[in-house]
């Protein structure tokens, strides 16, 4: 099914009758297509749910070219992001191309999905901007953290099952709330990767995102349990190039309070609510999608 | 009612809840409106008019900020735009929030008009993307240059003209040619304008097209003009900061072949056949509108 989603894309693509575009697209990855996995799993294998998952990885595709100009970030699932091959402006406006294209083929699917959907791509824009915003100082509360990862990662995630299950004329809010938790729960644990995993040249993580300003759920609760001289310490960190000592002691910080397993924990929490609700629906098989969500290397 | 629209405007960016947006929304320029006019010209005064008003003027705003990036614009409107202000990531950001909230409004007006106008946001965002390109290298074409203004600027407009004839339950046919017909005058237009008007310092024209790569139309037909060695010559000065004798020069194969005026008659005969078109209509109001497009200082 998920190949069908790939011909509708390109279809889509060709029809934009221009060369450069669909040379751009070839050039991108091509992903786990996670949504289109969603929509197809709750709205089966109707010719409708094919393509509001094509148009969904299309506008997901869209996003993240925008993310790498914003995060300066030159590559993309080991691959050398569009930016870095062709420039910000290109990958700019590609991504407009395929968000409008998106947005035009949502026309021809169903009103209300068009609503969902597109009021999910306001959210996820603001979610970026937000992510933006709130690595400019340290950022201590858990409160905006949740919502910039709603709006920046769930927002979608949450928009494909709520979708999905409309189109199928199913009851949509379990699906609501299952797509909302696995995609607060996929961010959360995405932020504890950047702190668990090593990076290959130094075997020692890379902490990018305190590095780049971004205080993820681990910090903020490391925060939450240091004395005021080691809350002061730990904000005098935040986004700079970390020397050895400070990066360990950080880490010894994470180790003394178990905020790694808590952190783990909450996203667990989350999934375990999803696959319980989707239980009830007699839904089994979403529960290997939102597994995959948290079974990863940490 | 161009009130009405601004009203509608606010209550959108508002709609979206965050502080961020509104104070960046608050520095962009007001501009003319024109699109809003046009369609409250062709609609009538309906909410759903209002509304497609707002939205197409927020689609606008958004292609802007996005094309201030792309063309590394500094000043819009007399005023910093918001990349020289904020950076272009701001730009991108808020580029795409005004977009996805267009969009989605787009759904609460109505099902056709709805595809008229992600359709023109795609044509105009492929249209941007042919203008960087086009500019790589000289193009000769006009085929070509046409091609990009009316995806750049016309298909907007001519959606405008289009979605309100069909608010108004009007044949939209000539509508529709109308607004494509002064949205490509609009365009080489502007062209004009950027060879003919002296900027402040120099008391020279900028040229800043040609400097930049474009060719636009009258290079294009100064380029068919000139013999075998004068066209190498045209084709060495393209993307290059242009010296005295070498903008002399330019502006000389302009004069000698009446290529201004040209450009200029054919601009004008795109509005007259509009202005015929809105005459059958019984549409006289619409005449101000396309006779402001070209009334311009030259």
């Amino acid at each position: 099914m998920l190949r069908a989603v790939e011909r509708k894309i390109e279809q889509f693509i060709l029809e934009l009758d221009d060369d450069n575009t669909v040379m751009l697209y070839k050039k991108l990855p091509v992903g786990k297509r996670l949504r289109a996995k969603l929509i197809l799993k709750i709205a089966g294998e109707s010719l409708s749910a094919i393509k509001l998952s094509a148009v969904v990885e299309m506008i997901h595709l869209a996003s993240l070219l925008h993310d790498d100009v914003i995060d300066d970030a030159y590559v993309r699932r080991n691959r050398p992001s569009i930016n870095a091959l062709y420039g910000n402006k290109s990958a700019i406006m590609l991504g407009d191309i395929l968000y409008s294209k998106g947005f035009y083929e949502l026309n021809n699917i169903d009103s209300k999905v068009s609503k969902i959907v597109s009021n999910a791509v306001t959210q996820l824009s603001l979610g970026e901007q937000a992510d933006v915003l709130l690595a400019n100082r340290f950022n201590s509360s858990k409160e905006h953290y949740m919502k910039m990862i709603y709006q920046k990662t769930a927002s979608l995630i949450e928009a494909c099952a709520y979708s999905g299950a409309i189109l199928a004329n199913k009851n949509p809010i379990p699906y609501q709330t299952y797509g909302r938790n696995i995609g607060i729960a996929f961010q959360i644990i995405d932020d504890i990767l950047d702190i668990t995993s090593s990076s290959d040249t130094l075997g020692k993580p890379s902490m990018h995102d305190f590095v780049e300003g971004k205080t993820t759920l681990p910090y903020i609760y490391l925060y939450e349990k240091l004395n005021n001289d080691d809350k002061t310490k730990l904000i005098s960190l935040h986004k700079k190039e970390l020397s050895s000592d400070e990066l360990n002691w950080i880490l010894a910080g994470f180790k003394e309070y178990n905020i790694i397993e808590k952190c783990i924990k909450e996203a667990q929490t989350l999934v375990e609510e999803a696959l319980s609700l989707m239980n009830k629906e007699g839904n089994i098989s979403l529960q290997k999608i939102a597994k995959d969500m948290i079974d990863r290397e940490f």
